[in-house]
């Protein structure tokens, strides 16, 4: 595959601006620390971003949607026909991530990686098809090599479209019916885990469902585990479009220097993927929200993450990582627009 | 005292547009329950509001400072006179609850309810000082009766003209040293805690800070123990004028049918005061954040509060709620704004 682009290091993060931004948060009238991971989070923006006042006015949701060959293995509470169906209401506008995009101001766009049933053109989206949906990876790999590069190059011109639009942080989402059955294999090959451990109910399967879904997450790890030692190869034999795009984009901010704030469950995964091929990516990476798929804590746990929030959700599209951008925001104004205690006239602390 | 008006029962909730909410929330383009902690925010909202489509347009922000005469016991990080300066730092716009009120469009205003250095008049601020601070209650009541009429009604007309203002949501913050030593008093005494259960760092004690200010509580708990059935009489023995501004804030906004965000540590005490008084006030609050003061959970969990957020955040001034404002606001734009299955074309779940 064409993956040259893969080997190209990480942008390093600006030392110096952090230790401007890291000085400033000292001077501001409030105790040292109250304001807690607010405080943390601007460092860690201006670290990224260059600059002593960071500031998130541009912000780039790029969402992903794909088939995927395993639904046929019963392992999602909604018909696959929904994945089409939602690349249709995304592009009506009328979808979570659509509303979230309008109210936080932020530029959405919509990819279709390929799905069962065709959506035709659709305004705001763009078709980019690499096949009716992955293999069934519980009898093959889910992706042929090609369309494994096509994926992760889908991703990474998304990533690079962000940067031409100056954005000052990318998310990704994705939809896919069967998706978190793609995502917890990936994870169970990458991490040594059990099928049981990291199979959850997705969209809402009951009991029975999901240990239908773990059964057949067993059947591929014991398919394709002679591979699990690359991690894109994984990608490959258990992924799916969307998920591989998701890893393409975050590989491809970090070497290019967007921060990138991931969501849920499907997008940790695919960030888990992008860490264990490029490990510098994770400088790039902020996480959002910690899902109610129950997978997802063991995931955030390999990676190191600390996510900002835990409302209980589990929608993908990049939903919970636009829930969290306000809070950035908040971190930026209260960084960049509090006065100092020399500007305030306020005593400082006495011990 | 003349607090008649504590005796007026708290508006109902409206449970025509709470069931309206929650079969809207069934019917848009997600899995059930896929929004998590944010479909039940925008459900809340709906029955306070009295509208299934709820909003949050007009926030209100009130800011409540005074000094402790306990301070004199040496339980604070900081000296008094920060209590005055930060006053001005609210009138100049340059405290974190000034660049947040600013960055929402959130109505504020702040009150000085007694200091122990004069402010002078500050544009932008009531002036309505009770005493110079609180008696040290380690000797004699913190308040008078009149003191804490006074200071019950500078909380309820606070709310009233939120009200006035047709505001959608309620915010009470504080500024006061030596305010988290009164906070915690008074929540031992309500909780039937000792003194070292609450007692925490507040602006950043080191841990003999922590041990003195739990003996200074102890110490008070011990003076005014008799009284402690009464919570009004708890207010006005170990509370401050800020304290009982907010508990007074919070009972109007209930009575009113004014929905409000509860901030940290101290705001969630005076919540609990409000709710030992007027039982219902409880249907009207909703919990902003878990502060880092460790007395914090206990107060919650006896309020059997939820907060959305944990960023280790602990500077009071309504800081915490402000931040969490913008998660209110995605709830009732993902609620009002997304389309439904019938809409959106979308087939519903298989099982």
């Amino acid at each position: 595959m064409n993956g040259e682009w893969l080997n190209v290091p990480c942008a390093p993060l600006n030392h110096v601006t952090r230790s401007e931004a890291e000085h400033r948060q000292t001077r501001l009238t409030k105790p040292p620390g109250a304001l807690g991971r607010l405080e943390s989070l601007a460092v860690q923006l201006a670290a990224m971003q260059g600059t002593a006042r960071p500031g998130l006015e541009r912000v780039r949701i790029a969402v992903f949607a794909a088939d995927h060959g395993v639904a046929a293995e019963g392992v999602s509470a909604f018909p696959q026909a929904v994945t089409a169906e939602m690349i249709r209401n995304f592009a009506r506008g009328g979808a979570a991530i659509c509303v979230l995009a309008r109210h936080l101001g932020a530029s959405l766009e919509v990819m279709n990686l390929g799905t069962v049933v065709d959506t035709g053109p659709l305004d705001g989206v763009l078709h980019l098809p690499l096949g009716t949906g992955t293999a069934n990876f519980t009898r093959d790999a889910a992706m042929s090599r090609e369309q494994l590069a096509h994926a992760l190059s889908a991703g990474r011109q998304s990533a690079e479209r962000a940067r031409l639009a100056d954005a000052q942080l990318f998310i990704g989402g994705e939809m896919g019916i069967g998706n978190t059955t793609a995502a917890s294999a990936v994870a169970c090959a990458l991490l040594g885990a059990e099928a049981a451990a990291l199979a959850g109910p997705g969209t809402g399967l009951d009991a029975q469902g999901v240990a239908r879904k773990a059964e057949v997450i067993a059947r591929a790890l014991a398919l394709h585990g002679e591979h699990f030692f690359d991690p894109i190869e994984v990608l490959r034999r258990l992924g799916g479009f969307e998920i591989a795009a998701l890893s393409g984009a975050f590989m491809a901010c970090a070497k290019m220097g967007v921060p990138v704030l991931v969501d849920g469950f499907i997008a940790t995964v695919a960030a888990l993927v992008a860490v264990r091929r490029c490990a510098e990516t994770k400088d790039w990476l902020l996480y959002s929200h910690t899902s109610a798929e129950p997978g997802h804590l063991r995931v955030l746990e390999a990676l190191g993450a600390q996510p900002l929030l835990n409302l209980g959700m589990r929608l993908g599209e990049g939903s919970g990582a636009a829930v969290a951008v306000p809070l950035l925001r908040v971190a930026c104004a209260l960084h960049n627009d509090m006065a100092t205690f020399a500007e305030a006239g306020v005593s400082v602390k006495t011990d």
